[in-house]
């Protein structure tokens, strides 16, 4: 699937130390806009969507414009006067309050209490950030979501287009619409660390202050009684059947690790890495099956801060049994701060730690440095390399976690479950395929929607179903060219037999996580359509067909996957692959395969990417394949230079429709590929299906011979 | 042809502002190490070969046994005395001496007179950098020149084998021989500014301090009389029809730059650039066609500091109808003085401008903040996009020269210029090839020199012929596996008709620069050859035939021409492609194609690159296919996002050795490149002969059918 995050911005400062982009936001030019934060270098979501400029029609107000706008008034807007009724209030006394779309963790997915931009704008897009000052409310979102916030805002907000040309950064807003000197108030949860860092120095122009609102959330307070309760859905075990490797020696490595960096703990916020390690799922999240929760690492203890409801008797003793402490999820401040007191050196990543815990330590090395006596210090940076060793005042050691990279290489039980989960959802995709053919063979009438469910369904049957890993981007026609679709039940298409049809979707199991794209026609598709998707194809197979040295960034491959459309001068405006977790997010770094050069983290090993290129025509059609990699090494006759040739292993057997492809293109090479791999998908898949699926299935799985 | 150039340094500091590679040094390790500077960002050398290190016999020697050599003696070396007579003298009093490589201009190719490093230590390779103190001497080189340095120098000398384990850089070494605070004396004028401010940090932890000696090179002092005079060949004006643009024309653009950055004028000191931007061509260096000079163009004016005696009346009465005053070439620093008196904003490229001229300039700008009163700044160093007005003090603008984009793109003489003169040469070489089959086919015995030299006469007839562009590398078996083989008459070997010969020439014409490498075998080639050799033809057509949106850097491309050696486990450690000048140098920047993505420079319409993968085997042979492409705009059917898409066209018209073929590899695609390409070697170049080498491209230029 796509991501469903704008694209990176490459973050020059950060290059060389991180190596990779840390800072996601909305465009190049408003780099505070939507400070949406991954931990993950490039990430997953590194398919860097560029921002299609499908907004050309409006036009953008100029902040002079919006000044005035404000005295124009509105709807009066309940939430927003409670809202700035809490800007007065003592403690707070801010001029204007910033509502961002994270939770506290950078996570892709958020649970639905956490959703406070989506409450107090009522714009429920997955991106955009909304600021509210004393006279005025401005949303910010991107190209994708701009007829949407139109239709879902109210007239009290300014819906700022972000990417269009002279609309405004939030931070150039604020400093226009604010007078110098005013207190901006934020949730320090809500932002990573960077982030912050970035705000405060676009602010600091107007001599505004950024305020840390720690007590609470000035939008929780006024969502009151509605806002859903924070989920407590129990957590579980992950079979060490499907994990590999024990708690303790995970937790091993990571101590090592911290050791030889001259760090005594670590903090650990991205869900999917306090998954992961301790062996672990939840249930808090759509999509992804991780649960709310910090961790903290030390070389001698274990500690994870989570909401106690969560922890089943069962898990309880595993945690014990693997020396993990149990702490209230809110007690992590506490925590962080003790840590300084004992004089701790805590490892934090930047990038995906929040404001409060970074910034809470940072006052904490310094109060215990005043405690001491000796004469205030700048916390020392400590870069990686350097090794900065324990003992005297506590001190911050900046660096990416390592988690992210121990977690994308998969062992061999991970591999294992992801093989298995993958045949079982190509049984399910073949029982799809087969119903939906046969549905449309009797003109009935389906929405897009209608076919996403029944594809939910036999899912659902297949073994160790968990739920979806993304929603489900089922497109017919014109809608398979919104990169980003997402069908709703009211306002969604038809599929339509003489359309292109294009589905992006993937599901978690027990034992694996999946994602596959597949386009098809039900009629006769044009010579033209034929033509682009027998392109798409050709990058699809140089990409899934390439053999490199060792180390190579995923960027060095990218351009395989785009050179065939490249020739006749189409492109598609995304990356080609993002990495995949094992039994977790559908979206995980570090490595990434794109045109943006900045993430220079090589395919290693173990790691599972997706080759995903299409072509998209806008109004008209998309077209996009995609298959999940696994990245090995090969066997070849020879290794120059004496180090190993790194290649890929396909994790997704379900057919490719032959009718769509355009045999005149295609090399010799090219159709022993797709004859080479239909076979293995008979092969591997018939045995799980029978009846019609299993005629479906040998079908569409029949070589090809160029004419 | 390959680069003469060690690989550049990816210079991270430098990476944002400069877009790309600045300073070349020997090794990533051994960073002030040679310090070849290239104004060209990656620049030609651009091809960056990777140290094979084909030393691994030798043993590295620690820096604590290199200082037990000392007290070891060594034969009495005249010179070497002589020059520490030179330390004590109290104007100069100085522990060490560093005598590097270049000329003050960071040229490729020097003349004889700036070849202080050959004389003072015997070694006449390249590359390598002396450092002499009172009681001993040292040499840097790499791999390449190990042997021959062994050779050359004198037990006075100890060779330090760059790039090998426990070898220490020159500043390592001087921070370990010399005692903390010595003086350490350099010639300003024969390092970049970047090189010595790199030098400078290097020193600093032992308080060294470097001393900058403007009076007189020290070498130059005891080569005394035997030194050969700086040359003095006159210098001609580069015809209309060849260059295309007029001076004034070139000129004004450039004012328009300086303009616009806010500076009043910039100093020039890449000799290419000069002659490109004064349409004069010089004979003062071999390879290339340009004369020694600086040159600086203010806003109103522009002056030329040349040896006066190389201008003759024709050019003097030229220059002057262009407005270009001449000057004492060693009245620069003068120049430079008088224009910070002028409170001049002066544009310098530090990669390229020396240390002798940036520094005066530094001072000379202090000196009239003194002098006018003001309380002392520090110079502000404007970065791009900022605007350094002019008015107020003077101060320096620190960026890239302008004029090595706009040289690097061809105008339409210059492209056809080169376009004829590779068909000239093309002639030349079908009649080489016809004669040395035939000389092989009679069992004559020819030397790899012989070759060369029967190659220039072949050249020289041809109508413009200036000279070679580049010495040139004919490697019979092993030898063709020495990246940088240089034949020398007493101890090059046969070319052997039993095995793989490679032939990597150039020539400058009046109208164009060339750059051929063909390998072929005069036998019958083994399989493993035929497959060696095929799989770097399908790399050459793969991105001979790539198609690219614009504003794609050359990196992007590199991936292509290796893809095939890839997929056995091959590769060759060498980039891709270098720019190359339109009747200039050989190598030029800023554009490059490599597997290191420093070089962020697109490849624009306008620009020639080399397209020249390999394949090496050690102390077996090697392969290399090199044609030149012109890179242009390509009319692809589509345009998506409304850009260009760039392609390349062919400036090369030579067979391809088909016997070298393994037609089972290639695609019918592939065959198909191959059979339309001879057609158009055969239609181009067949009009330039006559007789047996008209016979000669009969039969190479055949269609292969597939069998």
């Amino acid at each position: 699937m796509m991501s469903m995050i704008p694209p990176t911005r490459f973050s020059r400062p950060n290059y060389y130390y991180y190596t990779s982009l840390r800072f996601l936001s909305l465009s190049i030019h408003h780099s505070f806009l939507i400070p949406i934060q991954l931990r993950n270098i490039t990430s997953p979501k590194t398919l860097n969507l560029t921002i299609t400029n499908s907004s050309s029609s409006f036009t953008a107000k100029s902040s002079s414009e919006l000044r005035k706008n404000r005295s124009n008034g509105g709807v009066d807007d309940d939430k927003l006067g409670a809202l700035r009724g809490l800007f007065s209030n003592p403690t707070t006394a801010i001029d204007a309050y910033i509502i961002p779309s994270q939770d506290a963790h950078q996570s892709e997915f958020i649970a639905e209490c956490y959703m406070r931009r989506a409450y107090i704008s009522g714009f429920t897009g997955s991106a955009g950030t909304a600021v509210v000052t004393n006279q005025t409310a401005a949303l910010w979102t991107d190209g994708r979501y701009f007829l949407q916030a139109e239709k879902q805002l109210n007239s009290s907000w300014t819906l700022m287009r972000a990417g269009t040309p002279g609309v405004p950064s939030t931070s150039e807003w604020l400093n226009d619409v604010l007078s110098p000197g005013s207190r901006i108030g934020i949730d320090p949860f809500l932002f990573s660390s960077n982030a912050v860092e970035e705000l405060k120095q676009a602010i600091t122009s107007n001599s505004h202050e950024l305020v840390y609102l720690y007590e609470y959330n000035l939008v929780d307070k006024i969502w009151n009684e509605a806002r859903p309760k924070p989920p407590s859905n129990p957590i579980r075990v992950h079979d060490l059947k499907y994990a590999g490797v024990d708690v303790s020696t995970k937790l091993s490595n990571l101590r090592s690790e911290l050791t030889s960096a001259g760090s005594s703990a670590i903090v650990i916020s991205m869900l999917d890495e306090i998954a992961w390690l301790l062996n672990l799922r939840g249930n808090d999240i759509p999509h992804s099956p991780v649960m709310y929760a910090y961790l903290i690492v030390e070389v001698d203890a274990a500690k994870l801060f989570i909401n106690k409801s969560k922890v089943t008797g069962e898990v309880k003793s595993y945690l014990k049994g693997a020396g993990v402490e149990l702490k209230a999820y809110e007690s992590i401040l506490t925590e962080v701060k003790s840590l300084a007191a004992k004089g701790a050196h805590l490892w934090l990543d930047t990038s995906s730690v929040n404001a409060a815990i970074a910034s809470t330590y940072g006052a904490a090395c310094d109060e215990y440095i005043r405690g001491v006596g000796s004469k205030p210090k700048v916390r020392s940076m400590t870069k990686p390399g350097s090794s900065g060793h324990s003992g005297g005042p506590p001190a911050a050691i900046y660096r990416p976690s390592p988690v992210s990279l121990s977690k994308s290489l998969k062992n061999s039980a991970e591999l294992e479950g992801m093989r298995n989960a993958h045949l079982r959802d190509a049984a399910a995709l073949a029982q799809f395929w087969d119903w939906l053919e046969e549905e449309i063979q009797k003109d009935t009438v389906l929405t897009e929607v209608d076919v996403s469910d029944k594809l939910l369904e036999f899912r659902s049957k297949q073994a160790g179903f968990v739920g979806t890993s993304f929603d489900t981007i089922s497109g017919s026609g014109a809608n398979g060219a919104i990169i980003h679709y997402k069908p709703e039940p009211h306002s969604c298409g038809l599929v339509d037999a003489s359309k292109l049809f294009l589905l992006d979707s993937g599901a978690q199991y027990i034992d694996g996580t999946t994602d596959i794209t597949r386009t098809v026609h039900f009629g006769e598709p044009s010579a033209w359509q034929k033509e682009c998707f027998t392109r798409v194809l050709q990058g699809h197979i140089a990409l899934d067909q390439a053999v490199f040295p060792e180390n190579t960034p995923g960027f060095v491959l990218d351009a395989f996957a785009r050179s065939s459309l490249w020739k006749i001068g189409l492109d598609y405006r995304h990356g080609t692959g993002h990495g995949v977790g094992a039994a977790l997010n559908v979206h995980e770094g570090p490595q990434s395969i794109s045109y943006r050069f900045g993430n220079t983290t090589p395919l290693m090993t173990g790691m599972v990417v997706s080759n995903e290129p299409g072509y998209y025509e806008d109004h008209a059609f998309g077209i996009r394949i995609e298959n999940l990699l696994y990245v090995k090494e090969v066997n070849t006759p020879n290794r120059f230079g004496g180090i190993g040739y790194i290649g890929f292993e396909k994790l997704t057997f379900v057919p490719i429709q032959a009718k769509m492809v355009d045999m005149s293109l295609l090399s010799v090479a090219e159709i022993d590929w797709l004859n080479e791999y239909h076979s293995q998908v008979w092969e591997k898949v018939s045995l799980l299906l029978n009846g019609s699926p299993r005629e479906w299935l040998w079908k569409n799985t029949r070589p090809l011979v160029k004419v």
